[in-house]
């Protein structure tokens, strides 16, 4: 598959453009379209504006209402439940660290979990708004069961990722993964490069480990079993109940904490019911936040440091690839997939947008590629 | 090797008066004794009472200060810090998880974070402290570096384990699990039993993949590199970098957030330096706690009942297998390996204490076993 840069600017433009003649307003446009540059900026290409032409999906099947106004249904001075109408769900999400933020600010802590929601990008942006702040953020979403538990044979569980922010010199530390061993996203890419999958990460119907791309993913997309393994992998040898507790403690500040839908029964017919979670948690609260943060700075410095395995020339810590992938494409421009770009081309024809005043004289050429990443 | 069966009434009353003997007074005793009987219980047998003779150690080396007064050096109605002064982890455990709950109570959360401390058994005992006041639990620890991490080759990071307990019926979600693949005490077994070790938990001390039992334990304990492996393995590939993350979510809420030491610099000379965390979340914080729980207890029901993979009779939730060991035991007794016995007789002579009190004309012969096990 072959890519296209875009200037960050371009690209801005253009996403403020569709929010808006999806029928958001600016405030809402602006926010949905800073969590999905953000994730392209990270890297994170799967949740970038790859994922504009699913949302406008979303919206024209009723799945996200664009006018819906989420609320506060439940309330104390250190936390809150939203219900969030079935709105989009990073305007749902960036009300919840919102609040959970301004909690923080007058009690330390907040913890915020939002039900009847949809699909709201990558967790860790709003983790992000929390560390922007000097707080410790955390976020979790679930998703449309994907995740086989330990000795089953079907998804139960969805990817539920687990975000978790905090300030740190010279940069934050920012950890968003999945509790599944990798997501949907990854098998779709062997699918369309037609390799077989890793071991170690998928199943087939009847629960078995496969390595078969197009099998698994017909039977996920049928419903007939099968789905992807749990951090840890399919057997407790390697720690697949430990995954498997990790995508529960994500379904617990989601789902259970907002009375919404486990992620079992989400995603059925033309209903989300995706539900969140943020928290939100000040330094302060232990003591003096310069001192907490110098102490997380030295520690991920000496994990830096450590010595290496041989053949490995670096030891990351979390957020830093991030950072590193964020300042060569606001150098170089965001590689936008061939693939997506003819789904956009088609989109802005479907909206009687003119393609040509954000990228010129640009053709895309569909070819094999990736754009169905998802959770 | 082979095990003798006691009746918990038995380790009860040993256990109380070993402590008693060791210089903690009747509730010190009390505590302690329960966190080691509660871990036999469940089936953890490397946390229950065969660590007796580590603690006699540790307060012999001058580590385990019995005499230590542990202090809240820093305070608000959410949180606090606890300096433990080198006193037992389980003594620090308890006041932390009960200053939590009291905290929440008042104000429906509370986060103490602990420095200074020593091993403190298992997390999950103070997440069930939690649980069992109808609150949601969290307990965290880190120790001493075991944990290589991603790309790396020598440990800097402890087995550090996250532990969650929440009511649910007929019995709570209970979670207690290290975020290294397995925990040394594993290798530790493998080691005893002159077997190679799985594919997937250890590194040698040049950060390769090693099946090499007494090589890795080797140079774990010579510090040459080397170590285990975090969940998910030592590439990125099967997620090795968000096992690594977890332990650094775990070392977050204890190590850095109550400005103690880092898991790589614990257990160097005679000082401890062990860190704990732990959390008290009332449900009732998100509407009405009746309902959270049956909304879990549901949840966990849909997963119990959810297709089997082939060849897989069932699907246990997390805390299951715990009740179901505790049943069992309380009804034939809590299994002894032998040599635990061993040692037990021996620290009693050194203690002169009368063993034949508890356990009567029984003798126990040294075999090979399994006593060495730790996070």
């Amino acid at each position: 598959m072959s890519y296209v840069r875009w200037s960050f600017k371009t690209l801005l433009r253009f996403s403020l453009d569709v929010f808006r003649n999806f029928g958001f307003n600016e405030e809402e446009s602006r926010i949905i379209t800073d969590v999905l540059l953000l994730s392209d900026l990270y890297g994170i290409e799967s949740h970038g504006i790859q994922r504009m032409v699913r949302y406008y999906r979303g919206i024209k099947k009723g799945m996200i209402d664009v006018f819906a106004k989420p609320e506060v249904s439940f309330d104390t001075p250190v936390s809150a439940v939203i219900d969030g109408h079935d709105g989009m769900g990073q305007l749902i999400g960036h009300m919840g660290m919102t609040l959970a933020v301004k909690k923080a600010a007058q009690s330390g802590i907040g913890i915020v979990t939002a039900r009847n929601s949809n699909h709201y990008g990558i967790a860790g942006y709003y983790a992000k708004m929390a560390c922007d702040k000097g707080l410790i953020g955390f976020s979790f979403t679930n998703s449309e069961a994907i995740m086989v538990p330990t000795n089953g044979r079907m998804a139960m569980l969805g990817s539920n990722p687990i975000a978790c922010a905090m300030p740190a010199d010279p940069f934050p530390f920012f950890f968003d993964a999945s509790t599944t061993v990798v997501t949907r996203g990854k098998l779709e890419i062997y699918n369309k490069a037609g390799k077989p999958l890793p071991a170690g990460w998928a199943l087939d119907k009847d629960g078995h480990p496969s390595t078969d791309a197009p099998d698994v993913l017909k039977n996920i997309v049928e419903k007939n079993g099968g789905g992807i393994m749990p951090l840890g992998g399919s057997e407790e040898n390697l720690g697949s109940h430990k995954g498997y507790g990790y995508g529960m403690l994500c379904e617990i500040f989601t789902s259970i904490l907002s009375s919404g839908m486990t992620s079992n029964h989400t995603m059925q017919g033309d209903k989300g019911g995706i539900c969140h979670g943020f928290a939100a948690i000040d330094p302060a609260l232990f003591g003096d936040p310069a001192g907490i943060k110098s102490a997380l700075s030295l520690f991920l410095q000496e994990l830096r440091d450590s010595p290496k395995a041989e053949g490995k020339k670096r030891i990351y810590t979390h957020g830093e690839k991030e950072i590193e992938a964020m300042e060569e494409m606001m150098k170089n421009g965001i590689p936008v997939n061939e693939n997506t770009m003819v789904e956009l081309l088609d989109m802005c024809q479907f909206l009687e947008m003119n393609f040509s005043v954000y990228f010129g004289d640009y053709c895309p050429k569909k070819q094999a590629g990736i754009f169905e990443n998802n959770y």
